[in-house]
């Protein structure tokens, strides 16, 4: 195994080409990572796991949730060790039970080297409890052995609340239950397994081995204890924990009002508002209005477009101009339309219809290029309770990919109207989407519950 | 005073204008920091706040260094309470001197307090040992009335070689000791007064108030505590100082070679080297194999001019491509020259004259913009060992004012000609520079120790 200094580490072992080249980070990666969560049940390993997953894979880093939770599950039917999965299951002193349990972690590490080694992926989420030193000892031995990387997220939680709410939210239907007791009884079964892991329960400590790097994150964000820390992906994910929050709170996203370079159908450009546009502009400060969203915050793109798009809103909002919103630079073809494009420029199209996540414009940008720039925004949304953010189709398909959880690929082609507004509520496994679309004619509000879907015309 | 929620604050009192709209990070802070070091001396309190201060700048925080060890040696010259500054003047039974050292304190916060809510600045590092709960409670409580949000950073440290590297290389300096005793006097001396510290030493701790927002650093980033970060300033700041790293090491900076359009005096673009450059490329190749750098890592942009100039470097080096690299984009300037600039937009030639940093070409980017997209880029090089970035002028001006701490208007002046390497070692309060040029004619390098200076031509 290559050397890791304290500080450091060398991640190097091959050049990486194509694709990630362009993309600063995802270059970063050359030792793989394994992420080991440790916790007791109910402490929000999980929703860290899942929440990181989709976090990495955005940023371009092929990732994936192992859990161990879904192996024993497939396991402990297939054996018919145990009926159905009440908390005696999950007592240190069942002897089948600890079998099927070791057996199920050994093949989802298993399965982690080979994503990990045979290049499939670069950072696996290993999700179960390890709250024993010898069963951590294991998974530090197998990895150094694979030539993996390690690092240890403990989810610890003394608040009785938060652990209350995550087993009402989350537990009760977990599939371990499923049409087997009531919710009432599944919480006290849940609360009974809690207490069988309790008993065996021993915190991450730092004298478990000098190359031993983790964070504890403590009662949901309010603490955090950092050891070690090494690589870039270890500090991009130390660097996104700290910023995560479980408060309640939404985020609303627009493309600006129809500009005059959307009527004729050009690309880019810095034009002004359509009286169509401005209209949207003036109902999107009344939606606001009845909204009544405390604190709201609105991010707007620094063109003309998005600005007029939300002048009329209450200036207590406080806008703030980013240029990382504004819309992905079409290098030469700004100002064209598609018909343009495929005039002049056919190779172009037919490139960008190859693989619309890579092209990038000549002279501009790709989707790849807008993600990397959007990294710095989608922290700063984590950090923040509700914002609106004004922007433009491609910027705002990379964000919704974010919190939709879409796979790169189909990144480019979810379909943004013009004059509509997408609120997002987070929740713990997923985000809520509803789609508020104004009618300029009639000049009225529609919406539905729904998450964008991709184009049918896969052009623009 | 407003509501500070514990996630995320609402760093809100009033809009902000004019250029900082045009940086979506310093746009966000809204409410005074004050960040206040606590530790025993030798613990790197003044190397943490000189460091943070010099990156808080550089991103767009109007931020200063309170020393009160400064204020100290004012008042107690002016005082002439005590003879010298030998440890007995620290010791906690030594009245007359605790007076001197609380009254040099309060004339510290006080002009923090007027530097921030003046609007002069954003940001205030109080350096300061800070080591007991009372002199800590005077500072909270000063903020809370002054409406100044209060974060700590504590220095740990157990780690007798930290120490002792730290005493030897920055305290036998000290302007306490300068021509009054000898070196190992004064480190003896020093020991003592850490000792007098250790006496009345209280960690930082939770328990000190329900508002108590901190990061300690322990044996310099092996480990962090992290309790209660708010608000964007503290969580970037916590994310620095968990990047920033003490071991030795070299950072080398060069400009592609010349460049067909550097020939032609056209700006941007993606030009091939001429013949010049492609001897450069070739000599940069030859530097590298005698300099015998360990572990170098070559980050290249994703011009091709740069990627030329990179391909004769071993392939053990690892060169990686970042957009964010890429040179300053010209907008409507690019591929034109000085004078088709000035004859074209006669207006826009006047207007970057005028502030060059703010100033951004058309459909382009300004200074301010290349220093947004390089954060990343600083932050990875922080936590890098050696590296040698291939890059452009404009990009290379925004990196070099990091390292050299020059203020942001002086930037776009810093001269780089074509052809020469800087390297860079970073030391406790300053970065040693050296200049190596490379004569196309003779095929030689020579080189010498200094900064690069400003240009004598604000042109390019």
């Amino acid at each position: 195994m290559e050397e890791l200094p304290p500080k450091h580490g060398a991640e190097t072992t091959k050049r990486k080409v194509a694709h990630s080249d362009e993309h600063g980070f995802s270059d970063q990666v050359r030792v793989p990572n394994v992420i080991v969560m440790v916790g007791l049940p109910a402490r929000g390993k999980t929703y860290i796991s899942k929440k990181l997953c989709r976090y990495l894979k955005w940023t371009g880093f092929k990732t994936k949730v192992f859990n161990v939770g879904e192996y024993r599950r497939t396991d402990a039917n297939a054996a018919d060790a145990v009926h159905g999965a009440n908390a005696s299951f999950f007592s240190p002193n069942n002897a089948d039970a600890l079998k099927v349990r070791a057996e199920s972690a050994r093949r989802a590490m298993e399965d982690m080297a080979d994503y990990l080694n045979s290049g499939a992926g670069s950072v696996a989420i290993f999700d179960a409890t390890n709250t024993t030193k010898s069963r951590r000892k294991t998974i530090i031995d197998f990895c150094t052995q694979k030539r993996i990387r390690c690092f240890f997220i403990e989810s610890v939680c003394d608040d009785p609340d938060i652990i209350d709410s995550n087993v009402t939210d989350v537990k009760v239907n977990s599939p371990d239950y499923k049409g087997l007791m009531t919710a009432e009884q599944a919480k006290e079964d849940f609360m009974r397994r809690i207490e069988n892991y309790k008993q065996q329960y021993e915190p991450l400590d730092e004298s478990e081995g000098d190359l031993l790097s983790f964070i504890k994150v403590i009662n949901a964000g309010r603490s955090f204890k950092v050891h070690q820390v090494r690589g870039h992906v270890q500090s991009r994910v130390v660097y996104f924990l700290m910023n995560i929050h479980l408060l309640p709170r939404s985020i609303y996203l627009t493309r600006h009002g129809q500009s005059e370079y959307n009527s004729m159908g050009r690309l880019g450009g810095d034009s002004p508002l359509t009286s169509d546009g401005r209209k949207y502009a003036l109902a999107l400060a009344e939606f606001f209005e009845e909204e009544e969203v405390p604190g709201l915050r609105v991010w707007c793109s620094q063109k003309v477009r998005a600005a007029q798009t939300s002048q009329h809103l209450k200036p207590d909002f406080h806008t703030e101009y980013w240029k990382a919103l504004d819309e992905i630079d079409a290098g030469i073809c700004e100002g064209l339309t598609y018909d343009d494009i495929q005039q002049r420029y056919p190779k172009q199209s037919e490139d960008r219809a190859h693989d619309k996540y890579h092209y990038r414009y000549p002279s501009g940008e790709s989707y790849e290029d807008v993600v990397s720039r959007l990294e710095p925004v989608i922290m700063e949304l984590e950090r923040q309770a509700n914002v609106l953010v004004v922007s433009h189709q491609a910027v705002l398909r990379c964000i919704l990919a974010y919190f939709y959880d879409r796979p790169l690929p189909e990144l480019p082609y979810i379909d943004i109207p013009l004059h509509s507004l997408v609120k997002l509520t987070p929740r713990a496994y997923h985000c809520d989407s509803t789609i508020y679309s104004y009618d300029i004619e009639n000049g009225k509000w529609s919406n539905t519950s729904a998450q964008l879907p991709l184009c049918d015309s896969p052009r623009d």
